[in-house]
């Protein structure tokens, strides 16, 4: 039998998803893709790729044929639903379709058809419009993958670095009393875990970012480092995972600190993500850890604005591809 | 004539600055530097220089010679104070030198007799248990500027990015509500000033980060963004100073996003410091801005743990020299 494909769903489709997916299958050769079988509308990728003059044909699938279907062209699973939209042109009408992909691709990684969930981007305003009841993309994920849902974590994953996020899309001004010190040594525990689980490090290292100006200088800028993040760091710990902080976030960035830690916990959205876009803005990957699959996705939002036009870089869902390839390796320890 | 020298003070003798002095004359031709004075205890820089066996001939000199001095010697202006401490053991009783010396470099380049003044670290709770008044080194800068004070605005600089926190040293949870408009537009207008009349940008290019993730998408995440930030972009926009933002922060730093802008204002400490020491942790610079005079210094602090080792790096003292003298350069339009 074929080794199982990575699940790609279709997100969007007047985003740069479609586009983005029959790029990331013109250069399955030169980027060592696994194979892959994307969950959308064969039609609409037909179409779209003679509109944009990309040379993929699309053949549809099951996740059984996708590998021996992949060297000759994109293998597509239908979903049954109508889902196209004019490129830049977001429709409520496409919600259904843009959520039956998810589920398809969750309920085949559930059955063991897939090897991992790669998604492309979504705008939730448009599913909210129709009805759509889900804070974000990864807390719809969360609740497929299990009832009570698990916490699911964000990493931004790049060759270099590795962040998470604690606290993620809430005002700046909400963000101290959102830190606690269980969501911290939550949070921990399971980059820690997935670390060892699914990156494969065997002794992961934590560095913990401080949340005030250098770390709150002693309590004179601040008392949440000295009061949340402290006791967070003391107990993990004291369960046995190498963690240290609260470091003083200016400095935990450049090349001689990134190579003293596996993975950052940051504290709020920012403070994670403006490190990792200044060193590897097109290559960066979101991976969500907790979840009892892989999930990986393009660090980037649907880009209506570039849709359709020829220009969107592939390169982040191709390194989302590749490292759920990686994640989810076949036969390694 | 010789040309007048750079002002370069002592910082706390139980710190690293002695030492970096020491170490940047030492590499004053590899590294094209202008001449500088230091004003500290002449002595102290050579028990110093012997001790980690650097071969630096220290001489008193005057502002007026210490160009001439500068081949052959480092020139160091008497303080007329004992300042002198052991290396790693800071001492209130050498704060009235430190204090004297930050003083006295800026008595001269007032007067003429230097270009600009540069400032090795200082230990603030060394200079308060013996009486000093003043939150910190810039603010007794600007105290010594003019009365009333200047605002004194906070620019680290390296070479392919500048940026201005526009709140700096308070906790995260008080950045909001320190954040207004008044704020943003004058640090805006001081930081366009001075990048044409100091920095000879024709037409300098500001970007303004955005507070919340997202620039706050719409107003979903926290409304600052568009209740405080766009209306000072609008204000300044109206005066005719090329600014744009809100702008996401984590967009904000990759090589793609630098090439559009001279200087971005961040909105608290760490959204522009992480961006700029991720890229450039040993050769930033924190410039001044706002004072009738040009002040540059190292962007690190007196480093008592490693003082007196001879291990620390005068990368950033060497740049702060650099760029006080290339400010000051005269006959340049």
């Amino acid at each position: 039998m074929s080794p199982a494909p990575l699940a790609l769903t279709g997100g969007d489709p007047a985003g740069v998803g479609p586009e983005l997916a029959l790029k990331a299958w013109v250069a399955r050769g030169a980027a060592g893709l696994p194979p892959f079988i994307a969950i959308a509308d064969a039609r609409m990728l037909r179409d779209l790729a003679r509109t944009l003059g990309l040379d993929v044909p699309v053949e549809e699938a099951m996740p059984e044929t996708a590998a021996g279907v992949f060297a000759r062209a994109l293998p597509v699973l239908p979903l049954g639903l109508p889902h196209a939209a004019r490129p830049g042109n977001p429709d409520p009408a496409t919600a259904a379709g843009t959520i039956r992909s998810i589920e398809t691709a969750v309920a085949l990684v559930q059955a063991g058809r897939a090897r991992a969930v790669v998604t492309n981007p979504i705008a939730k305003h448009v599913l909210y419009e129709a009805g759509f009841l889900h804070p974000g993309h990864t807390e719809f994920l969360a609740a497929l993958a299990g009832d009570p849902p698990p916490l699911p974590v964000m990493m931004l994953w790049s060759e270099g670095l590795a962040v998470v996020p604690v606290t993620v899309h809430i005002p700046l001004s909400e963000v101290p009393r959102a830190l606690t010190e269980d969501l911290i040594v939550e949070t921990g525990r399971i980059v820690a875990r997935e670390l060892q689980t699914r990156f494969r490090v065997a002794n992961p290292r934590l560095a913990l970012a401080g949340l005030n100006p250098h770390a709150g200088e002693n309590g004179t800028m601040g008392q949440e480092d000295d009061a949340v993040i402290r006791p967070a760091v003391e107990r993990l710990l004291a369960e046995g995972i190498a963690v240290r902080g609260p470091v003083p976030a200016d400095t935990l960035f450049h090349a001689r600190a990134r190579a003293t830690y596996d993975a950052v916990l940051a504290m709020y959205h920012d403070q994670a993500l403006i490190p990792i876009k200044t060193i590897a803005f097109d290559e960066a990957v979101n991976v969500t850890l907790g979840l009892p699959f892989v999930r990986t996705s393009p660090d980037h939002g649907t880009a209506f604005d570039i849709a359709g036009q020829g220009i969107a870089r592939p390169d982040s869902l191709i390194a989302a591809l590749r490292l759920a390839g990686r994640l989810t390796e076949p036969g390694l320890p």
